[in-house]
């Protein structure tokens, strides 16, 4: 089953800084490696930080994009767990199922590529690179869903909502009638929001400096929306005072050293857990005062929120079928994959949670 | 029950630096307040951070010493929970039974002290200040014990073995069959290999670089012993090649940022769980590569193993006379209590796991 060249739109980033949409030439499947036809595509923040060259082991020329979702074209030799016409999110953490680790998590990326263009070879992103019409990609990095799934929306479960929600169903573990802050409310820290709700929190503190974000937070769960601007006190102080103890569990979706040390700082001195979702810039130290740890904090990172990518993002996509969330809400742009740069302005400018380009 | 001024020996910190043996009057316990009569005492390293004045929150001149065992001598009004001729251990780390936090977490120590010396107030450590032949602390800082326990080995489970066995039944929740590093082979992390042992762990592997603690250590419980000066690489590289992919639970029990760092990068690094047992220097921060927690590692802090002081440490001590585990073996001296300095330079100069002080 395996097919010709295509020829296709894809967005390339020549070198760190801006897309330019051309056209590339995608080389069919080799054994192992499935070709999707991507239907559509978020933008993330992640994207962002490979763009700008500030993701470890991400090489220029490279195409970006990690949220997508599309159809399967064609397949490699040896393939079995996909066919054409199958219904696809492509896993920006593959999992591998043959070590301890769920996925290959580090280098970010797949070291071959059937991309080229202009006569150079373009290297891959996280995998995946959804940025483009058509990509090729492992078996191990796909995992098939539901055929009803509409990909214009579970596209987002191939990173952000994922991410977020699992940081604190799976990563936190958070309990029924616990109390949490939420700091970031991009489309991580929304789906933070979502999680911790579901998993029965009486009490869900958004914290971001940009107060637009707050009516969806609580249209999706936040109880309390503050803005550390509107305070005097460190927001950690704040956080601590609303609620006598320190939050039960505290997550950073931003990216920022000292969000980092907020959220750590925000949460029950001997039983909290602090999740870190955002990530930061490679090669970034983070200096904490180790005391924050000593008394019994638990500090955790998440990697698209701890599931089993291609056992557990086709159960995900069930759950949104079954209306156990609307992460629909996330979405607030969707523009044609010509005005992919349009949207990464929406996401730098804080105007948009979302922007799903549609091929 | 009050009583009248007791004059005994104590162990006084006039300053930071050393501890001179004085003749202290100590005032009878106040409403709330026990005064026990120590019977034995261990010496810690954290009785050292605090000789040295890198403690946070300890005043001069003081009375050191934390690990220690006795009976109640008198009770102030009020008091319920013992009476005097109990067997009790007093707790550096209180469990008031009034908030979330288990114990008064900061500032270290009992803000009054019933202790004078030549005219002077002398303040408390650390809650307890067991450096003194007679101590009076409040009520909430006291663990009956059973009556048969030896006072001149249980001493121990005021701070060094229960913090040790804690951080890995509690804080690290070692499960059977799973792989355990243990950086630091004093008291606190050879009482780590015992917990980890008692957990049902595989292998237990023993870090340090004094390889004349490896017997102790194997006598213990630990499988391998090495010493990061026997490699050219990191040791965390070391672990990771000795283990495939990373240990399960690591433990640091020495308190240096470098350690610590090394003790996180050892284990697995998705669901690895790294447990800082050790203290740093008040003030000091510790600079980490937020990456290392990114793909899922938990970081975690200790403080006493966790257990809730008063309603556990009592069992410890029943365990200890079930012969669950044989915490005697940290003993490796006993000293008359006027000999306090030299017990302090065996601890320094890594000749003694646990020195104990007899009254």
């Amino acid at each position: 089953a395996t097919s010709r060249t295509s020829l296709c739109r894809a967005a390339v980033a020549w070198a760190p800084g801006k897309l330019s949409v051309e056209e590339v030439e995608v080389a069919p499947p080799k054994a192992g490696e499935v070709r999707i036809k991507i239907v559509a595509t978020g933008i993330c923040h992640t994207d962002d930080h490979g763009l700008k060259g500030s993701l470890p082991n991400v090489e220029f020329p490279v195409i970006p994009g990690h949220e997508g979702a599309g159809i399967v074209e064609s397949i490699g030799g040896g393939v079995t767990t996909v066919k054409p016409g199958d219904k696809v999110i492509p896993l920006c953490l593959p999992q591998c199922g043959k070590c301890s680790f769920f996925y290959f998590a580090f280098p970010y990326t797949y070291k071959t590529s059937r991309f080229s263009c202009k006569g150079k070879q373009i290297h891959h992103f996280l995998w995946v690179s959804t940025f483009a019409e058509y990509t090729v990609v492992p078996e191990y990095a796909v995992a098939k869903i539901d055929a009803a799934a509409p990909l214009d929306k579970v596209c987002l479960f191939g990173c952000g909502f994922s991410t977020g929600y699992g940081a604190a169903i799976n990563t936190a573990k958070v309990k029924p009638g616990s109390t949490c802050a939420v700091f970031g409310l991009g489309g991580v820290g929304l789906s933070v929001v979502m999680g911790c709700k579901a998993a029965g929190a009486s009490r869900i503190i958004a914290v971001d400096i940009n107060k637009d974000k707050f009516a969806k937070a609580k249209e999706l769960g936040a109880t309390d929306c503050i803005n550390p601007r509107d305070f005097q006190k460190p927001i950690q102080e704040v956080l601590t005072e609303m609620t006598g103890q320190g939050v039960d569990y505290s997550f950073e979706a931003i990216g920022h050293a000292d969000t980092m040390i907020a959220a750590l700082a925000s949460c029950n001195m001997s039983t909290g857990v602090c999740v870190m979702v955002g990530v930061l810039d490679s090669g970034s130290e983070i200096s904490i005062d180790p005391t924050l740890l000593l008394i019994g904090r638990t500090w955790k990172g998440t990697a698209l929120g701890g599931w089993k990518t291609r056992e557990c993002i086709p159960k995900l996509v069930s759950g949104y079928l079954e209306k156990k969330f609307n992460s629909d809400l996330l979405i607030t742009h969707t523009l044609p994959f010509a005005k992919v740069n349009e949207g990464f302005e929406l996401l730098r400018a804080g105007k948009s949670i979302r922007t799903v380009l549609l091929f």
